[in-house]
């Protein structure tokens, strides 16, 4: 097992990280920005290294920094976290050329996955299904027209290097599909300096349901069930859950048992995330993280494995701690993603925390590097806290995610504990019905309502 | 259900009572001195009412203060904790005679098992293992003598109404019986006005291992395993662990069983434990507590399921939530209680928390009423957090509890978390090889060690 692991992240992630080092008997090393010297995760670490100024480019994001730390600390792997390094095929191969192991996939699974174009083919080679749509790019408008007519409309204009809706049309019909393709391409090519789009089928109220996958490298996988992350503003995931209030068991096991095979297929190592969207029952690849995401600790809730220590084994080339058959999916866990936010305009709200107080008792979880004074910093990512709460039923994790919310005190900033609430009291909500667009729409609702 | 619950007490256990009502839609009524005017219970319950001066016998002891208070607040139920009036009789009829629900036993199991004479007689008759000894009070010193020959010396001589070790006495051989018995009587009378004494087998190394039983009232019984309760200091608990590393899943199942069918017969309603001392494989009745233990959360752990919810339904009339095939143990768990004590000493250090920051993450569960800036008032008991950690394993559970430990900052009042961290790092206790007398000469050890 590693001796030293070196957490290339802040915030939550890398107090989750260096938790799960921690238990395993393993010293961690922090890596920090200036901006970051007061931190939670600098506070705990075995060493902590200063890498750079507030800015992530110069600090989370700087690669020759992160390397010379881990070999000024000779640690003996790197853990990235998410965002940041995490899905930066490059970053990984350093890593490894530095005789450091990468505690996450094979660059090569990191890349494949990393343009959605290949991402796609790679799916549908593995036996995942796709939303249907242009085998890969669209080389000419006459050919969007074709893929579409097949397809039947209203189609979706996406831009292969794209993320964030940027890029992405709805089409009509035939009529306006010249021109949107075209606006697709000028938004792409700014946005992502690449013009490159395709074409799929327009899925009107999909949920968003992903799959948590892991293997061994070796082409042993398991999956852990899935999560339903359909509760979105602006593509960012706001409150996640699972199982979901949609699947059955039987649909769980068919799709996982799909998932797990492509996943062995792959030979893929350590942690994944398989996402579709999913409407009237049926699935529709759309990508795959190849890190650990924000929202696994619902996944660890229902199952009771640690995701974090499974990451760690696996890299160090243990085997899975469990099989397909030793996971049983027990409960229902809810997540809220706590963010220094004005609740109403979604306003960053930084600065000095004057009042911490978490929530405990019974199946109460929380994720946070914060503390009472501590100053959250204004470059950064604004999730601040990650509220995970588990019941036998849905119904009982409601109920207790209800009185953990009432009981968590944060002052200082501004949080979005007040959407939150106001969320798990809708009707909607509470009955488990709403797709990817339901928030937004809520949002405006209330929006409306609060300007008459 | 209930509409409204009045909880009779204070500190952690009315936060937890009240958590549980929270999620099952049931309004609070807090109750407090007026020391307590500011503890969290108070400010999170539905209402709240003060019953009293500081003092717990003008307070949380005050029967007619409290029956009030339930009256004022139209309360339909009354939750006692534990401690303070939990295993008063009088009290739960009073409740009654007021037309409110008692949520614990019926008033006549909790006097049963509040005479230890007739608690080991009912026990005996419910099928029990028994310490061996005197069927019920020794009347003659010639009595005294039969008994002892016929157990075989050492033997124990200790008082029926005692408790805390008062009017006990282990006697080595027949020369010192006559002084030793009389003795413990005179003890007795001084400590609690009656000088009845019974005799009983001397066990060397035992183990305090309790099963938690849960009984409907109608003869419908669960047990949902045991804890092991050995690390106590002046009779105090001190750390509790389930499973008990000493026994097999075959062990458990049969004791499970006994104890399982005596609630049965004994008709008995609600949340209960039946505690043994285990020697080399065999098991003694000691006592049965009919309340809700301290402890309890180590048992919440490994079986998943909520004891405070349970004792709720049962007395509402709900059948239990389970039946024995539906409870399976799974994992370890441990809790550690953290006194306001000095951690040398054990002089109690209430006053002011300056800071205070729970741990968090996966499977660490914080039951406390502190915050920061919390005045602990100097009249209660010193308990003022439980840290219950799980893990896969007992190895993983130590772990676990180790950084959680070290992630817990109370500042101001001095705590007994650094002997709980030395404790953790002992080789004995690593290895769950500890028996109710090791805490005490680890201290002196520890104490001597110090000295020089």
């Amino acid at each position: 097992m590693f001796k030293k692991v070196l957490i290339a992240n802040r915030g939550e992630i890398a107090l989750r990280v260096h938790r799960a080092c921690r238990e395993m008997g393993i010293r961690t090393v922090a890596v920090h920005s200036t901006a970051d010297a007061d931190a939670m995760h600098v506070r705990l670490a075995d060493e902590a290294i200063c890498i750079g100024p507030p800015s992530a480019t110069d600090s989370y994001l700087n690669i020759p920094a992160i390397i010379s730390a881990a070999e000024i600390a000779q640690a003996d792997a790197i853990h990235p976290g998410y965002g940041f390094l995490s899905e930066n095929a490059r970053f990984a191969e350093i890593v490894q050329e530095h005789r450091i192991t990468w505690i996450g996939p094979d660059p090569e699974h990191i890349r494949k996955m990393g343009d959605k174009v290949e991402a796609k083919r790679t799916a549908a080679a593995l036996g995942l299904p796709l939303v249907p749509g242009s085998d890969g790019p669209i080389n000419s408008v006459e050919e969007a027209l074709e893929v579409a007519e097949k397809i039947g409309y209203p189609v979706l204009v996406k831009a292969a290097s794209g993320g964030g809706g940027r890029g992405m049309k709805v089409i009509p019909d035939a009529a306006s599909l010249p021109s949107l393709v075209s606006q697709a391409k000028s938004e792409a090519k700014a946005a992502f300096g690449d013009d490159t789009v395709y074409i799929e089928k327009y899925l009107s109220e999909p949920r968003h349901i992903e799959f948590q996958i892991f293997g061994d490298g070796q082409g042993g996988a398991v999956h852990m069930g899935e999560r339903d992350c359909s509760l979105q503003r602006r593509h960012q995931k706001v409150l996640e859950e699972a199982p979901s209030p949609v699947l059955s068991a039987a649909e769980r096991a068919r799709m996982g048992e799909v998932v797990r095979q492509a996943i062995a297929k792959l030979k893929y190592r350590g942690a994944g995330t398989i996402e579709f969207l999913w409407e009237n029952g049926e699935f529709f690849f759309i990508e795959m993280n190849t890190r650990l995401q924000v929202e696994h600790p619902v996944s660890e809730a229902i199952t009771g494995l640690d995701l974090v220590r499974e990451q760690i084994r696996v890299a160090a080339g243990l085997p899975l701690s469990v099989t397909q058959d030793d996971i049983h999916f027990e409960g229902h866990a809810i997540e809220c993603r706590i963010n220094a936010e004005d609740p109403a305009s979604f306003a960053p709200s930084p600065g000095r925390v004057t009042d911490f107080h978490q929530p405990g008792g019974l199946h109460v979880r929380v994720d946070s590097a914060l503390y009472d004074g501590y100053r959250i910093p204004p470059y950064y990512d604004s999730l601040i806290a990650k509220l995970i709460v588990y019941g036998a039923n849905r119904d009982e994790c409601l109920m207790r995610l209800r009185r953990a919310l009432e009981e968590f005190v944060i002052h200082g900033p501004k949080t979005t504990i007040p959407l939150h609430q106001a969320l798990i009291e809708d009707s909607d909500f509470q009955k488990g019905d709403y797709s990817i667009k339901w928030l937004e729409r809520w949002l405006a609702a209330k929006a409306e309502a609060a300007k008459s």
